[in-house]
């Protein structure tokens, strides 16, 4: 069964609104949430999905709208060896055909070896979502 | 399989925010997915499961933390029809042996009779919740 990992609401002030901005649901595939307990190796396969929708402020709240972009990290050590070990690509809900990430590295795996969120983000695998019980 | 419905981000400056403050995410049991897309009743036994966590905000996002309060919503047209054929409960986190609901039309139903967000909401039984492509 897959896990809701978390949500994050990436607001207009922040500077990552332009790419991810809106309410994030983030999922993982089968049998992956024991890995983001015990921090241990993800097997191959091993996907997270972040599901991007718009959102409208009222009165106080967030209310979310339609999906706005779809974004995936699949585990592969060997394929893709260059990005930690994950495949990261995303579409816009628009235009589902057209892959949103040409270069990995630049537009996500720069920012997944970041260690703003989580010092050691190389033992966590670039995953920036920890365990929320 | 249980769905996700929504995220709703109830924040200070809402007049919600000392009951659903925090970031709420809805669930329906499975099966009510179908009734919620068409409108026609909700079976007995269909349960809205809504789990507030609590937020914190950075850099204009807002990061979802700890559980705060798990309320609920049980489909029972008779046993429940003071109350719109729902039964409401809730428990805090930090004292799940204690329900925080005592006087469900109060507390609860007072609310889900509003035509605030919904305009014509007993016919969709009370429930705020829109399907969301």
């Amino acid at each position: 069964m897959w896990f809701h990992v978390n949500t994050v609401v990436v607001d207009k002030q922040s500077p990552l609104f332009e790419a991810f901005g809106g309410i994030n649901n983030v999922y993982l595939s089968p049998g992956g949430v024991a890995m983001l307990k015990n921090g241990r190796p993800y097997p191959d396969g091993t996907t997270f999905v972040d599901d991007i929708h718009e959102f409208t402020v009222k009165d106080g709240s967030y209310f979310e709208g339609e999906r706005k972009v779809l974004a995936v990290m699949v585990r592969n050590t060997k394929k893709y060896a260059a990005t930690g070990g994950w495949g990261f690509q995303a579409w816009a809900a628009g235009d589902p055909k057209k892959p949103l990430v040409t270069d990995p590295v630049k537009q996500c795996f720069g920012c997944h070896t970041q260690k703003i969120a989580i010092p050691r983000l190389a033992e966590h695998q670039y995953v920036f979502s920890t365990y929320i019980p």
